[in-house]
């Protein structure tokens, strides 16, 4: 099966599946439905059963899925059933929260690389970890060393481009940018955007009333 | 026109269309196209000649988009024109770098309270800033005597619930939910999403090779 066949939509909606998997697993639970699923993301029963339907048949009629199963399928699909190792990239406030975030664990990803530019921020280790702040002059070679293929990009707007650039340069595949300014980026790269005032935006829109 | 008419995707697009905007207008550009536009954000100018269709005529054939004047119709269309006052709730790491962040500026958000239940937080200031985090149990009392209708929810996985419910009694009607779990929540009050794995995996999925 190619991956290109798959539309962007349906692959948006497999890690939710797979964390709301975890958490019914988490909480005990080993076996679900589509309609329990889909209760508890607002999405229907139907479109969940189609979209697995583009990967194989996880569950049989009448029995529901083995939550366990389902959620080691997923993983495979998703490329997350190892860890993959990841850059970080700006250690002010955001990059820092994201350091200490233990939210990564157990779903694919784990920090092992942190840049900065800041003399004061070089050297700084991560309370906790085993992670200690590098110089971001030296970001390619250390990326290229590691052959690290995913990076979360935690630095001002107006350092985005340049730091993408670079990133692009060492081999970076994915980059997960935090910064509020769109990148322009080589099509072979994707890029994921998390910018809180586009959400906040897309709820106030339908708040109607007075300010 | 009513907001229940227009796909809930376009809508999603208008904050980056503001957001590129914005940018431009910071650069010192005045005018723009749907062309240039769209080559910044990777989205066809047809795409945005359309999303924008749906809100009116702002820009003329062969002159493009006077660009203060496009931002201020988004703006208004968003509801952004003003200040929301925001609660936050959850003074962690996340809630730290949210209650810092400088990027809600001008750009229609305001954080105003912050609560946590942890005693050693209570009382705590934000430097920089006016806030001080108040006692969650406080919470549903503070945010209507305030009217607060937006809130950003950065409390681990297991209490997020529980708040969120808490928020909704409050009067929240809409929520930036960052804690790593699907919420429960009536339909007149809105959730957006913000989980970085979500992103993460969205992109492993398209990544070859080894990890």
């Amino acid at each position: 099966m190619n991956s290109r066949d798959i539309p962007d939509i349906v692959v948006g909606r497999l890690p939710i599946y797979l964390r709301a998997l975890s958490r019914m697993a988490l909480e005990g639970q080993q076996i679900t439905s589509s309609k329990e699923l889909g209760e508890r993301l607002g999405i229907s029963s139907a479109q969940i059963r189609k979209d697995l339907s583009h990967f194989g048949e996880f569950g049989k009629q009448g029995t529901g899925y083995q939550i366990h199963y389902l959620m080691e399928q997923l993983q495979k699909i998703l490329r997350v059933e190892a860890e993959w190792p990841v850059a970080l990239v700006g250690m002010g406030d955001l990059g820092r929260a994201l350091g200490h975030y233990n939210g990564f664990a157990n779903r694919g990803f784990r920090i092992v690389v942190i840049f900065d530019s800041d003399p004061s921020k070089i050297g700084e280790t991560i309370p906790g970890t085993e992670l200690r702040v590098m110089d971001a002059a030296t970001m390619i070679e250390e990326i290229r060393a590691r052959d690290l293929k995913v990076a979360m990009l935690a630095v001002p707007a107006d350092k985005a481009q340049e730091v993408a650039n670079k990133l692009v340069e060492a081999g970076i595949l994915g980059i997960l940018n935090y910064a509020p300014i769109n990148l322009t980026i080589p099509k072979e790269v994707r890029v994921q955007y998390i910018d809180p005032v586009i959400h906040l935006q897309r709820m106030t829109f339908y708040l109607d009333g007075e300010q």
